[in-house]
């Protein structure tokens, strides 16, 4: 591919940013401080990382508010972290190349796919699936009928989406991730036999989710199972039948949402991290890694523990807990010392 | 397909259930309350939902003891969800359709593969497969070598099953489900260097399993990892080698079970649980969500916590818990007024 | 394939073990005590087993330091469990059949296949792929575009390795696992839209590691997440970005590791247990099932509990746990015993 350039002063534009220095020096790509090439920007994102700065070969630094770089070009942004990833990503980003539909790929009746996509050898796609435009469909993919998918959508290898579920545009798909298997719903009789109850619904992700690989989201009993815009999904987390994940709501590595349950924007549930079914998690609600919630939760709850409480106190239940066999020991010694006082008076 | 119609009277013979009103009314499917089509039949589990009754459109309802259904045709039976689970799976059942072979399907040499089955593009059989009638493998799974595979059984996108491995019939396993991985098993020299021990079991399914997406079933060391009839097993559970799961016992999502544990007959662990290796689960016995089984129990025992701990107790223990910081202040409190009394004596 | 023989003291010789009884007899495989053919070898790790011999057909037995095998003939090891692995290892590898390519498997441009390789049918390989010799890679599994592959490797069904990782020699990848999916990193802007940071990094695994079904492991951000040599991964694993798992390091089933954390030699971290991100276990470290582990740990360190906390100390908070109502009750009691005392005086 092409390689690209861009003036510092063009990527401060990109961000927003204070230009600080020669804004002719040119940059190539974005790296890490201690691997950086000397066309590369790279980008500090605490006072206490300046001093590294001189060791690198950088061409430019991307710095946060009120630090100087001395000795380089410079741009200032309130939040580096932010402008770095805007700029990489302008960097990494390839022009899409429209391979078409390889031959040893397998395509159903009735499917609508435009010429601008990408189905690797070995894909699947069962009957009048839809696709938008610049869709990348990688090998082993198994996309089963009536699904449709956006525009410049990406599922990667081994990833599979039953059958009529809705997938939105610029969504990426990672390896091996399931969309749309059966929700985990039976009727148990008096002798404790289980029968399955149908499972009808569908999965909808709305666009710019990302789901992690071997990630598994459940079609809806009745209804929808639906991951709202901006969502992110992490590797190996479990979403069961009649979810909601709200707008960009993070769901670190191997969480699990149980059955009917809705998360509201902007949640965030550490690694591990589980959920009863049909509770309610409010806007901006975040939950510690391995916690469980048992009970809905207000907008903007901090919480953590089995069950979860909220995050202050288990930070100072923790803290005791550590200590218990200390007290328990204490109280011993004093129902003892207790006794010998009675005694004696 | 052609639409199915059922009379109200032929519904509640199916179900064994009470007719109320009409039994000539007919009905074309299943729906919840408030998204019922003016055909379909809709079911209420709790007397408070009957207020719903009357927005719904529905034709007819199943209703529990001792609820009427004012205006409504209805089925009355002593356990709703159990009666709209059989007459839901009546209504979605199609009949089976023998596509054969795909041409882009791989079969091995020396597979028994029967004219109804349906083997879809790009699914791989290894050599010896033997398949039972009506058998569907959907794109993307690999079958290993002398796999046996009985009667009405599915196999979703991207399974795999190890070579050797026998599965029962009207068994359900979801997309990339693994069955017959090497169990995790090393010796260790004084070094400190790990040799792996050969894993020469099988995996052995019984008849109605049900296996959910990307969940792993190691084949034994020795002998069979074997998963009993009418077990229920939800997305990415873990069972390690040697293990048993006993009839009718359902694993939630994300459940893990270490190598050589003996699960008992209608157990139910609740997501993201666990347990040690080489104990015991006696029948019936419960395991509350997010809990880590450390040692046997004897049948029909409710557990949780980390380890867990009778149910009852672990609810008491919860509560005083999340009071531990009081409690120690408490203490210290009282500590303190004893030593300003024993010091005034 | 052809059977192979033994003599006792030709296995004897094989794992550096005292000879007991006749060196002549043949061995033709390893069993378990009770499912032994009479031209089996069998085993005992303890003392208490030995009375289980005499109702073995097994052929000869190994044992551990101080215990005789009344009538048989047996090998006499130091560590039993180490020598059985050994010798059944000897027992069940096969030699290496070279099938070659086969016509359905999907190969790109520039790769490096030696001819002694076997790739299965509908297995894909990406462009400038290099394999060592003796690969095997089993159908489904889709290879990314320069990935490089080490002598002896094999990746089982439906494996997914992203473009540019490095798998080092004799390395096993079970069903279904992810190597170089993207690592889980985002910049948020005020609004709380969330920005994908570039993965730009790879995944490197070393030779002799084991990865278990529908595992995954991240590729970096920048640089690389790496697995070293003789590391075990069993499945369902989470591996974050810019991990580093040890040496000879043990993950057991469904374990967590967040991103950037770096994992000493030996460690072992049982099952479903997790780490923080940007924190460092040492080496030797122990990690109990289902523990969470906020900060770094000294090598040697052994732990349990959420958060991790010595193991020892565990013991006696979880002791002390379970009897927390009871110690909360007797509080309550010393403290109107002591109003009532304080009272009367």
């Amino acid at each position: 591919m092409a390689e690209k350039r861009r003036t510092l002063a063009q990527l401060a534009e990109m961000v927003d940013g204070e230009l600080l220095g020669d804004p002719t020096v040119t940059v190539g790509g974005v790296a890490e401080l201690d691997a950086a090439a000397p066309d590369d920007i790279v980008f500090i994102t605490k006072p206490a990382m300046v001093e590294l700065l001189t060791a690198s070969r950088a061409a430019a630094v991307i710095v946060p508010p009120g630090v100087e770089a001395p000795g380089k070009p410079a741009i200032r942004v309130r939040d580096p972290y932010l402008a770095v990833a805007v700029i990489h990503q302008w960097f990494v980003a390839e022009p899409f190349v429209a391979a078409g539909v390889h031959p040893a790929a397998h395509v159903g009746e009735g499917c609508l796919v435009p010429s601008q996509v990408c189905i690797e050898p070995l894909a699947v796609l069962g009957n009048r699936v839809q696709l938008g435009e610049r869709v990348v469909i990688h090998s082993g993919v198994v996309v089963g009928d009536d699904v449709m998918i956006g525009d410049d959508t990406v599922l990667h290898a081994n990833v599979s989406v039953r059958s009529g579920c809705r997938i939105g545009r610029r969504v990426i798909i990672h390896d091996g991730a399931v969309v749309g298997s059966d929700g985990f719903g039976y009727a148990t009789d008096s002798q404790g036999n289980h029968f399955k109850r149908p499972q009808v619904g569908i999965v909808q992700i709305d666009d710019d989710v990302e789901i992690g690989a071997n990630a598994c989201i459940d079609r809806a009993t009745f209804g929808t199972t639906w991951v709202k815009r901006g969502a992110k999904i992490d590797n190996l987390v479990q979403i069961g039948h009649n979810v909601v994940v709200g707008e960009s709501t993070i769901l670190v590595g191997q969480v699990g949402i149980a059955g009917s349950t809705k998360l509201g924007r902007n949640v965030v549930m550490g690694g591990q991290a589980g959920t009863a079914g049909h509770i309610e998690l409010g806007d901006g609600v975040m939950v510690a890694g391995k916690s469980g919630v048992h009970n809905s939760q207000a907008a903007g709850a901090v919480v953590a523990g089995i069950p979860a409480i909220p995050h202050r106190q288990w930070l100072r239940v923790s803290a005791a807990l550590a200590k218990l066999p200390e007290l328990a020991k204490a109280v011993r010694a004093l129902e003892k010392k207790f006794e010998k006082l009675a005694g004696s008076i």
